[in-house]
């Protein structure tokens, strides 16, 4: 970004210094996940057109797809009307964004009074992490 | 829902007592906004059909369209993996979710380095709140 960053000031963090981002699919609209990101994560996702998030749980940052592979490929990024949520829309590599080996996040869905899965388990999270966590 | 409350404990509150929600078109999935909502808001929005948010701002239940009448619709709702984020599949009366006159809160996108709106106001502010707000 050669130290221009006036885009950067425009996004409101929170008190933690996060900022909400949804992941959608660039290919079909898929709502992919939710997950946050600080100053740092934004700069090095728009520089590096590989969505980096801040892992809350890990207080670090979090190159999505460091361990199981499935990177997030940045295509557009949107900053809503307040300034304080981000979309990034995205080419899901390995077309899993869950870590339990689904497509999306969103996959229990309300049906009279329960939570019901809707969403095939595409790769098996062992396979996915296995190797390195 | 007759006390049967068992779907609601399944979702993870912040310390805040308040879940992120996204809300997406159902028609062509285009991502509306995101907002909040805490128990009484989400109970409602299953009861009523109708989407209920509470506004941080105001600190209070935020009936979406109460001033502008652009009510969403609840169509279906999703749960993430972790319980602690909630999309709901709505249809948005009017065909406009941002207070701008917008259909979406997402209409600035990451050009070269700056932000650049991308959606055409569909309706004026002032028409939509200018007799109650």
């Amino acid at each position: 970004m050669s130290g221009d960053v006036a885009w950067l000031d425009a996004v409101q963090f929170n008190a933690d210094g996060l900022v909400p981002v949804i992941a959608q699919d660039a290919g079909d609209q898929t709502i992919l996940m939710m997950a946050w990101m600080n100053a740092e994560a934004l700069s090095l996702t728009v520089e590096t057109g590989q969505v980096v998030y801040y892992s809350r749980s890990r207080q670090r940052l979090w190159r999505k797809g460091e361990s199981s592979g499935n990177v997030q490929q940045l295509r557009d990024m949107y900053l809503d009307c307040d300034g304080d949520v981000l979309v990034v829309s995205v080419e899901q590599i390995g077309g899993v964004a869950c870590h339990t080996g689904r497509k999306s996040c969103f996959f229990k869905k309300l049906e009279e009074g329960s939570w019901q899965d809707t969403l095939p388990v595409l790769k098996s999270p062992s396979a996915m992490y296995g190797k390195k966590e």
